[in-house]
């Protein structure tokens, strides 16, 4: 679709520019917007751009989650979002969490949905359906991909730690995700900071493909353990998630002051934990 | 959430009353909407209204697929299309096809937007991410949700047919869904058309659990061996999913009586297969 770097090549110039692996989800509930935006009938918006403003140079990517848009039929206010982060803070990959996964007719639909309608840099998919439900996410050669792999729920067991031919079933998925599923090099994998084990479990198996790790904060993960299982040799390949616990840092008007530092202590505690932090930035 | 009858029941009592096991899935395309539409701004509304006025005396529910309404920015079409469909054809029960799965607090939402938003009576879900991303849904006592479990795709295969211990993953699935999963007894499969054994070895393991079976016409699959395969013992049990043969059967002017003689040879082909067809309508 266009000659700009892949979103992987990206993603890594991004690690390494802010020295950063944090991303911060954007849940934006309406539920917990601060005071001082209730009464705007563009809450949501004004809310995230406030938050990617103020933490923008904190961050390896930003991850909307879709569903927190959809309830609230927010969907122009989350085209606007995307707008403002394309223009305002171009260098940011946006992960847009929508973990589609249908067939490729419907499929292509949704990748238009993503990547022409919103501009994401790449999605969240589940595998449950098989190759050809990924494919028409990877027509778009600059876009990128993140298989469901190992979840940081705990119900993400009752499939994927079932048994298939002697590993589990988000074995399985990582060795397919990174085998021939990723001819074009767009993949990489959603596991969970709630299961350090199993996510060096997939690092070993998977070269330095980048997984997106969210789970920590609010969801309990550790980060020692996570950046130390989850890094690859050169102390990347980790887009680690948090989302609530710097959203909603603070709830008055300063809210945006307390998620940046809620965000850059979050980085540095990540990096303090990295491998060869000290040359990285 | 209400006291009126459960989706499943609901169901049930369409199946009897119509005579039909056929439902229309909506997946308005606009490349291939009729000419007469193309200039109205509300065309996919337009399109899909027509088609369920003239259909719904044929089916047994209609399937919106969400992809595309998603990817032409039509949300507001899909509402008003659930609000005609709700004052019009009341007694039809609407499956939003949008195959959500994600942790709970997430999928809190997603159950808001597709039964508050949307005021769909089922969905569909994946079910990667275990009981946990199933429940929010269930918490509305009088909807209901179909989990993906053997799907009509090639790539469907990947994960569906490893062995987990001794059964494929799909009949895993049908398992989970038959039992713990499914307290209230909400939860239906959904079953590709493409693959008539594996519809039967489902059918063997849940009893009389209502089946969504997508993949006759376009897609391939066989009516016969569908029906055969799929119903339960008093002829019922399934829900035979057709779009784009009945949605795009003529795009003149006639395009609406075109889909309704389509979706009536497809009913009464349905029905011919049926045990006890004769006394059910």
């Amino acid at each position: 679709m266009s000659t700009r770097a892949s979103f992987i090549d990206r993603l890594a110039r991004r690690w390494e520019q802010a020295g950063s692996l944090l991303c911060i989800g954007l849940d934006p509930d309406p539920a917990r917007l601060p005071a001082s935006l209730c009464d705007s009938p563009d809450a949501i918006y004004a809310f995230c751009r406030e938050i990617v403003d103020a933490t923008a140079d904190l961050v390896c990517a930003f991850k909307p989650q879709f569903a927190y848009f959809a309830s609230a039929r927010a969907e122009a206010q989350l085209e606007r979002l995307l707008a403002h982060l394309r223009e305002r803070h171009p260098d940011v990959p946006v992960i847009l969490d929508v973990k589609r996964g249908d067939i490729g007719a419907t499929a292509e639909h949704y990748a238009r949905e993503a990547f022409e309608r919103y501009g994401a840099d790449a999605v969240t998919l589940s595998p449950y359906m098989g190759r050809d439900s990924i494919e028409p996410f990877l027509a778009y050669a600059d876009r990128g991909a993140f298989l469901l792999c190992r979840t940081s729920n705990p119900g993400g067991a009752d499939l994927q730690m079932l048994d298939v031919g002697g590993e589990p079933l988000y074995q399985r998925v990582a060795r397919l995700a990174c085998g021939d599923w990723n001819r074009g090099g767009q993949l990489g994998l959603v596991v969970g900071a709630t299961y350090p084990a199993e996510l060096a479990a997939v690092r070993a198996l998977v070269g330095d493909m980048p997984l997106l790790v969210p789970g920590i904060g609010a969801q309990g993960g550790d980060i020692a353990a996570s950046v130390s299982a989850g890094q690859t040799s050169g102390g990347t390949g980790i887009v680690i998630n948090s989302s609530r616990a710097i959203l909603y840092a603070g709830d008055a008007l300063d809210f945006a002051e307390r998620a940046h530092a809620v965000a850059r202590a979050t980085r540095d505690e990540i990096n303090r934990h990295r491998r060869g932090t000290t040359d990285a930035h």
